[in-house]
């Protein structure tokens, strides 16, 4: 047994299932292994980005890594703005990265960089292979790292003779501690904090985003009148009928400082205070409102999910939650396709426990709202600001979840990003809905031209904005990767085709022209 | 006049003409900027891999850098890859990635991330602007450091403060010092090399390989016999009917070895010695003879071309090179389309002054053969093995020489990387006809999944190296973003699309199904 197989053995063996690749002549050791051990599924990926994306949709619904397969330095830079992504998610995910044989590194052939260099903004932790003795082991650590409360991504450096010699066999799985448990004294702490009658905010952060956390929250806003909140972006939000509600910060300075005005205490559940997106001039960056207290139920590596059982507990809240949403679906619309009648026609036809990766971006305000008391779902959206996350997204959370619909929600300008994502869904017959929304711009930015006080842009300036010249037809781009895609025009046509592909299983493409 | 003005102003009073963009937030005090100051094109890309790969085809053929804008660390790291490639070719370009403001970057928001770390394997100079009163001098600074020989990246920060609070104007452009001089001494010492009678390689590399440079080698091979040579990979090199002909090194490890087999003095111009693209088990990689002796006629950051005719002087050469290409162009062929028809085709129609970005792989052998003796042309390949350079470059290299024909080879699998490059070339309607080799395969990878020992590839092994499920439709892929696009099946088919395409200005792309 080689190395690569060895490493492929040892990751199955700690529970690694999925592995996505774009490998290249260094990593073919490591493909041929694949082969040769059972329970280890390869998806292909046209670009590294999808890659990486995918394996961080695939983290954040299976709460466990897929492993990723890399070509050198290069390989890795590709897919180092979703690992961002990934990062600012706390995804559990094992980067393997191939890398020239040990004994060739000293010639600077054309592809050596500084992997390292590339590596470690994104990666919690990382690690190169010395010996075909020690690749198994590696691994083993690489697992069990990317498992590290909240999650992390481990950067495991593959140089291609360790995946060719002879190693001694795979390593055993490693424990995985879970998330450290919250203190008692803690919990009553808050509780006492709470119940001070001062104006708080409980915002959460992290796993608690699930039912049962939420659940508990709901206790405790039912017990105190704690506002619940959670971050403008959520890694992972599960939403819709019969989960309690929270109210989301704000994407703008001004509009997070206006809704935080008056509160006297910040409690957090797994997150850090909220802060400006970006910097504008002569606005706030930090938007704890001055005096306000701030104190942690849960630092992000703790259960907060716990933790917000034991505070309900403490509290002596009630068993049932308050602020829990009820089915309430919109009828379909007809006339104009916009962000408001898409977000309508998305709401009443979302099929229970869909999965909602959402890049929407400014054409996202109406689904966010519709959807909010649609039927049950997983809301993942994109959490460090790089563009180009959610077709890849989808493709991961679509292999972690087969029996459920993805549906892909996206703005025109960050789907170009990664489009090949949408090659992978056709190859994996993964059952994902891609709703672009082509308003032919990257809109966001025309407000934040005024908001970051470039006045009177010129033609140039705006241009640089502009996607319409010429404009992108993504039914043709759809298609060119073997995705059934169609356009719409208006809301009867967006409904008639959504309903059509929740209703079919497999890759659809609905161009919205908003 | 704000930071970004005065650095508008000092990139354009330093030479610089065109800006490779794909902005944000951060990015908009720069882009409203673009419109207060004459002389810089702003040309806007929907990825970054695009903007890095073009500004690196502008540099390699204007001499003189582009600047980039990007966003923040993740946008930089979308470019890495082709930052990598420009930084093997030795291009001057000068990277803009806006930032955080100053103050904001202490609160670790959604986009904030280790940018010095994702610049520094690929910058030769890296600085993040301070203040608004030093942006403008930075600027200046940046271009002198792309600038200074044999070229490379520069990379300046602009924390969005110091691009929106005041300055005080542009600052004065930078000398740029040109390659060094290499002295007489080493020139005498190289023709007493070369007159030993010894079994002698030239190995040429950088501006050298452009026509003043071939004819003073051509020159010293007529006087000495000395083999001229160039790399795998060259960054650009002029070939075509006039020019003097050199022995391209090998791929693959034994074949260079073979071809060195003898040698007893290699004379390095601007270069290094051969080393293996990847180690191979068994196989060497360091690629020189065993007791050849290694001499530097020039180092990279010398001057190489005059190096070379000082040393055809001092021999005492004849004043004309011998291996010159004369004008060979083989007929128009018939029937099956592949690699060495479409080359007959590309070799019989390239007209003269082309610019062929050359990423066919294991396709561009034909190509490779029959342009030999084609109309003379400036041929750009992927030097650092990054793939997803050729559409990129292509569209730098158009913007750089308008009133050439641009010819794009690129092989389907890395084509796929970087095909948001054919949007940018129908929005400045530049002069590139694409033609992607669609095999539907990595197929190197087969080759290297051989060679590198990993035998008897199973099903899974073989489906990582494979695109046929589902085949891409280059053509509706093409057409999705404004590109006139065909395909083509035959050789008669390709010959009538490629001569429609020499003939007519503007964007093209044929998929030519091999």
């Amino acid at each position: 047994m080689n190395g690569a197989e060895s490493l492929v053995r040892t990751l199955v063996d700690s529970g690694v299932e999925v592995c996505f690749t774009n490998p290249g002549t260094s990593e073919m050791h490591f493909v041929a292994a694949l082969d040769k051990v059972d329970g280890m599924r390869a998806i292909l990926a046209l670009f590294e980005g999808v890659v990486t994306g995918a394996a961080d949709g695939y983290g954040r619904m299976a709460e466990k890594p897929a492993a990723t397969l890399l070509h050198l330095g290069p390989g890795l830079a590709n897919g180092l703005a979703n690992l961002h992504n990934a990062r600012r998610a706390e995804t559990p995910l094992v980067n393997i990265v191939g890398d020239h044989a040990t004994y060739h590194a000293q010639y600077d052939a054309p592809l050596a960089s500084d992997l390292k260099g590339f590596a470690s903004p994104v990666s919690g932790w990382y690690h190169s292979s010395a010996s075909p003795k020690t690749v198994a082991a590696d691994g083993a650590r690489a697992v069990q790292a990317a498992m590290s409360a909240p999650g992390q991504i481990a950067t495991l450096v593959l140089p291609a003779d360790t995946a060719w010699l002879d190693a001694d066999g795979p390593a055993p799985a490693l424990p995985n501690a879970g998330p450290a448990a919250v203190s008692g004294d803690t919990v009553d702490r808050i509780a006492r904090l709470l119940k001070s009658g001062k104006k708080s905010v409980l915002l959460i952060r992290g796993a608690a985003l699930k039912e049962r956390g939420l659940k508990a929250a709901g206790r405790i806003a039912a017990a105190t009148g704690v506002r619940l909140m959670c971050d403008t972006f959520t890694a992972r939000l599960q939403r819709g009928a019969g989960r309690v509600m929270l109210d989301r910060l704000p994407y703008f300075a001004e509009q997070i400082e206006e809704t935080m005005a008056g509160t006297e205490q910040l409690i957090l559940a797994g997150g850090k205070p909220p802060v400006s997106f970006f910097a504008y001039p002569g606005k706030a960056s930090w938007l704890t409102p001055d005096g306000c207290d701030i104190a942690y139920l849960a630092h992000a590596h703790e259960d907060a999910t716990a933790a917000l059982e034991a505070l309900a507990d403490a509290l002596g809240a009630p068993k049932e939650p308050i602020n829990v949403a009820s089915l309430e679906l919109p009828d379909l619309p007809n006339g104009k396709l916009d962000s408001f009648t898409a977000g309508q026609v998305i709401a009443r036809l979302l099929p229970e426990g869909a999965i909602i990766s959402d890049e929407a971006a400014t054409s996202g305000i109406g689904p966010a709202i519709y959807t909010t008391t649609a039927a049950p779902h997983d809301h993942l959206s994109l959490t460090g600001g790089a563009i180009g996350q959610g077709l890849p997204l989808a493709t991961g959370a679509a292999v972690a979840c087969p029996d459920r619909k993805v549906v892909c929600l996206h703005g025109d300008g960050g789907a170009m990003y990664t489009l090949q994502a949408l090659w992978t869904q056709a190859r994996e017959k993964l059952d994902v809905t891609t709703v672009i929304f082509a308003n032919r711009s990257y809109a966001i930015l025309n407000v934040e031209l005024m908001r970051v006080g470039a006045e009177n842009p010129g033609p140039k300036a705006l241009s640089m904005l502009d996607l319409h010249n010429p404009e992108l037809n993504w039914v043709e781009l759809g298609r060119g990767m073997g995705v059934n895609s169609m356009r719409a025009e208006t809301a009867e046509e967006f409904a008639e085709q959504f309903a059509a592909c929740m209703k079919e299983k497999g890759p659809h493409l609905i161009e919205a022209v908003i």
